[in-house]
């Protein structure tokens, strides 16, 4: 049996399902397909969550409903080789394509420690079944490790201390969100969850994960031993480059599958789209390990757009990484470049800070501090990075940052932006601290602040 | 008595203070004054919540304290008249001044209603003394009937249904904020306020105010008459240019003291900043009513930068208009041109709109439904204007696209636009409204969506 598509997109996560919907808006006509692994697909983001604000794992699921509505056929099964132009399916014959996406996303690190296979030693995976058993170890569990404090392990402890556990986070590097954003605010959120009774270790190591059969806790390369019912692993993600290999594309095992500037592996009717294609990091042009949802289906509806000819042609600086996080009461969020990475980069800059109250007056309800950093290179005076600790409000103002770094703003372009403000919803325009970091950054380049 | 000054800034609301605070950072040696009237300044933004949600007018203070820190004077009174370079004082006799800016704002209209002089019917003024005989006066009222359905007015009736009272809203154009949003906006305000029990009147005029002596009520126009205790007019500002007209500088009744682009006046040594100044449409560079303390703000600080010499030079393309508000459970928000506006310019414009939940799943505690509605030019495919619906973070994404649309970004920036998302503080990547408005306007524009 051999069926045809127009399009075959392998693999069901953001990009996957961003790259079919944009597919389908482009090309009215076509036939397309969504093959992937698993019956149902989870939203990749919310799967902290479902350790305890979420009461099921269900809740967590990517809807169907808007790829069916549009006639793309899901098929779940796993693509096991290629011939030519024809998929060879496990279990559902041949499907043969005129273009195929291959958004077959990223499988988490599993490191090198010994005892990682025991009983009671999870991974942040993807799928629902395996969620399912991890919801239900962590629902039985008491006391329980968390290795990486990156994003993901800090919300992973986060929900956790939340569900009552007693946690330890261990992060190897000196602080907390070690690779996304400056340490003062890697130790803000130290500060937020050891208030919330975690145990933080930071720069230290795991040398063994110990038990017999089922675990019993880990032992640091100090010698210490925590005990832990049940050992939660969050160390990043490596793509998943398995079919590309398969198929003989390019690509590389740390980045991904190699791709020109519209998504086009080295096979020219083949695209890559999502965690599992290579990046280039947007000030360096070098690739960029960022792995990131929105940066997934930016990359999936210019695939989806442009796969039988360019039709929109791409503007795109290459990887911004913008990104915000939740610890306690507390909103993280970064767009663009650290201060840490510029000096690794050889940037000459200039940081502007600025703290304010996001309600005016600050005797509202609701209101929380809120801390920008930012950073300007010194000469040209564009910003090149924004961090922001706060309430609620900082998921969007993210995106504000977003915006003004790949517009190449300056600080005189954002000294004269002109803002809205509201008692119940932001900073007093006064001390709006956007405008505030950035008047520090301007008069310290003048030598007067 | 004469005293001297370098700098004399007359008006302590947010343009002055802004001017004070730029003015001292860019020249540290001048010696600054600045005078006010009133002995304690409010925040104004925040004094519709003096009404019920701050439990004391004096929660709602300007602080002295960024001023006098900084060696900032502050003279309390009553600048009379001009005599050269020389502030006639009422009480503190002559203040000279090498550089003057007036900072004087805007006074509430009077509309010309008969009865609008009897006791019990209030304005939304900015002095303190009378703020809290308003505030009195409402705790005391039952029936309240506001007159005039702009953002102050929502914002009243909004306290004071929350305060338990009766009230009346009265606008005389047929839907809420009229000036400011679209009518479907004003229609989910409406909706929003009918659903906490507020009476809302939308084209319907008072003819008269009645009582005697003390307000008993309103009539309409068509004689319906509404009982009230209490009545507060909010029907917008007028510049005041009271000492401009006494100085002898250029100004318009409607619009404000004329201005440059460097807020310098007829006089080269006096500048004129904030409400009282008059400013130009951003798109169409005519003259705007709009009056905003962000756009105080951002003046001010330029004016500050600018006294002696020009420092910084302008890229200000006129005031973009970003307010944001909130009634009930909903926030509201606006940058650049409304539908309407569009429809009144004659601009060739395509709309796209879009619908999501801000949390993702949906499920998560604290998600609203958002609504987003961009306006995009036809030909050069610039964003023109967005307004939002939704939960809090309308207000900083409000921001993001006045940052928008003062970078002229196209549909095509934003559709390849870099966010950050997170499944506790924003709507799902995949249903991001922002971008799924720019889509809906793109396929529109290709005649496919």
């Amino acid at each position: 049996m051999e069926r045809h598509y127009d399009i075959v997109i392998v693999g069901g996560g953001p990009a996957g399902v961003a790259t079919a919907l944009s597919a389908q808006s482009t090309y009215p006509g076509k036939k397309i397909a969504l093959i992937r692994r698993e019956d149902i697909a989870m939203i990749p983001c919310g799967i902290p969550y479902i350790l305890h604000t979420l009461a099921r794992v269900e809740d967590d699921i990517l809807p169907d409903e808007p790829l069916k509505s549009k006639g793309i056929e899901i098929i779940v099964d796993t693509v096991e080789g290629r011939d030519g132009n024809v998929l060879l399916m496990e279990r559902s014959g041949r499907i043969s394509y005129d273009r195929l996406v291959l958004a077959t996303g990223s499988v988490p690190f599993v490191l090198p420690i010994p005892g990682i296979d025991r009983e009671g030693v999870y991974f942040v995976r993807k799928e629902k079944t395996y969620l399912e058993q991890l919801k239900r170890a962590a629902s039985e569990a008491q006391q329980v490790v968390v290795i990486g404090g990156g994003f993901i392990g800090v919300e992973v402890t986060d929900e956790l201390v939340k569900a009552g556990k007693q946690v330890t986070l261990i992060e190897k590097l000196p602080h907390l969100l070690p690779l996304a954003m400056d340490p003062e605010f890697g130790e803000m959120v130290e500060a937020e969850l050891k208030g919330m009774g975690v145990t933080v270790r930071v720069g230290e190591s795991v040398q063994e994960i110990v038990g017999n059969g089922k675990v019993t806790g880990v032992r640091l390369e100090d010698g210490t031993h925590i005990p832990a019912d049940l050992v939660i692993v969050s160390a990043g993600y490596r793509p998943n480059v398995e079919l590309a290999q398969k198929f003989g594309l390019k690509y590389d095992e740390r980045y991904g599958i190699l791709v020109d500037e519209y998504l086009r592996t080295s096979d020219q009717t083949v695209f890559a789209v999502g965690d599992c294609a290579a990046k280039k990091h947007f000030f360096t042009g070098e690739f960029s390990k960022v792995m990131l949802a929105s940066t997934a289906m930016a990359e999936g509806r210019l695939a989806g757009s442009n796969l039988f000819s360019i039709k929109v042609v791409r503007k795109y600086p290459g990887v911004l990484g913008s990104f915000s996080t939740k610890a306690g009461r507390l909103a993280f969020g970064v767009s663009g470049i650290t201060e840490m990475a510029a000096r690794e980069l050889g940037i000459d800059y200039i940081v502007g800070t600025a703290e304010a109250v996001d309600r005016h007056p600050g005797k509202l309800p609701g209101a929380s501090k809120i801390y920008v950093k930012l950073l300007f290179a010194r000469y040209s005076h564009t910003l090149l990075g924004a961090q922001v600790r706060g309430g609620d409000s900082v998921g969007e103002m993210v995106n504000m940052f977003a915006t003004m770094i790949l517009s190449k703003m300056t600080d005189m372009d954002i000294d004269v932006l002109q803002i809205g403000t509201h008692p119940l919803l932001t900073p007093s325009p006064l001390v709006y601290p956007v405008l505030n970091a950035t008047v520090s950054a301007i008069l310290k380049g003048q030598g007067t602040g």
